[in-house]
């Protein structure tokens, strides 16, 4: 069950600038692969978009094989319909990491902010100061959407190492979902 | 480019219940094939509901092989929360179609009971009645939202076939929309 290395690929999923972050976990150590964003037009329509979000995130897992993907859950936004188009768009990433046999984990923002700092309240600047420190690097990342996706990963990972009474949910892709509920797909 | 007949899959998407109904085109004749709906425990997590979503829509897919994917879009919602999860609930049914390389349009609901009574006004009773006269069927349906997912399939045919100006979003499935846009898809 063990592997030598697992790889965390963290999301910080929006409807035109998608943040990713990539950590490697081996044994006690932690190292950073990879942080940017992916950027979707803002021109392309709504399908159009929904399609390269998918295509993109899938495009990323079969480059760096993550193990788990981890994403942050918003708990609030400006109005219904943005949080509509919020949620399609990370249901196609989510979908995307499902397809590909990946765990599946949330995180609220509280809950990022408290297991990387100790504060759930703490400020963007606080976090970005940890995550340097521990994964050991100095560039400041161009877009906040970069590091608060590389966030989500390393909160993953503690929360994973720290075998705390996990408060995200998770299932390990469509197989195993299907495997562990052999009698829920019957139709009707 | 033309096939002999055509089928087309509506789905009034929910996190808890998901209606859908089958029909097909026949040169001008519309029949129905099948409407229902699928159920997801509310007890289930979100993302064992979701892999369930994918699961199920994907069997739907592979049962009836549709050409085209007509989904309701809502314009409210009760609270921003339940917004992001239906949209999440859709992203997954979404992906599922486009994965299959089906063609994926939405509909407003003013849109969809302005297609089929030419009021944009009309009560689900009205719909329904013209549904009923459509497609020759007498039954009442067990659930409106599989009449709903009904009504989502005869809009698009209507749409399709007076070849009106569409005021849907389309694509043509992953594979269409990477052949049709090869260079969007360089990472940064």
């Amino acid at each position: 069950m063990q592997k030598a290395s697992k790889i965390i690929l963290g999301i910080d999923p929006g409807t035109v600038i998608m943040g990713y972050g990539l950590i490697r976990i081996k044994g006690a150590a932690m190292q950073l692969i990879e942080m940017d964003v992916l950027k979707f037009s803002s021109k392309q329509d709504a399908y159009e978009r929904l399609a390269n979000i998918h295509h993109r995130v899938s495009q990323l897992i079969r480059t760096h094989k993550p193990d788990s993907f981890a994403i942050e859950a918003p708990f609030f936004g400006k109005n219904v319909q943005s949080m509509l188009k919020l949620g399609r768009a990370q249901g196609v990433a989510i979908a995307a990491a499902m397809h590909a046999g990946l765990d599946v984990c949330e995180y609220s923002p509280r809950k990022i902010k408290q297991s990387i700092t100790g504060n759930g309240n703490a400020d963007k600047e606080q976090v970005m100061k940890m995550l340097q420190h521990l994964l050991q690097f100095s560039q400041d990342p161009k877009h906040m959407d970069a590091s608060d996706a590389l966030a989500v990963a390393v909160c993953h990972h503690f929360q994973q190492s720290n075998m705390l009474p996990s408060s995200s949910s998770k299932v390990n892709g469509w197989k195993d979902f299907i495997t562990k509920n052999p009698g829920r797909f019957k139709l009707k």
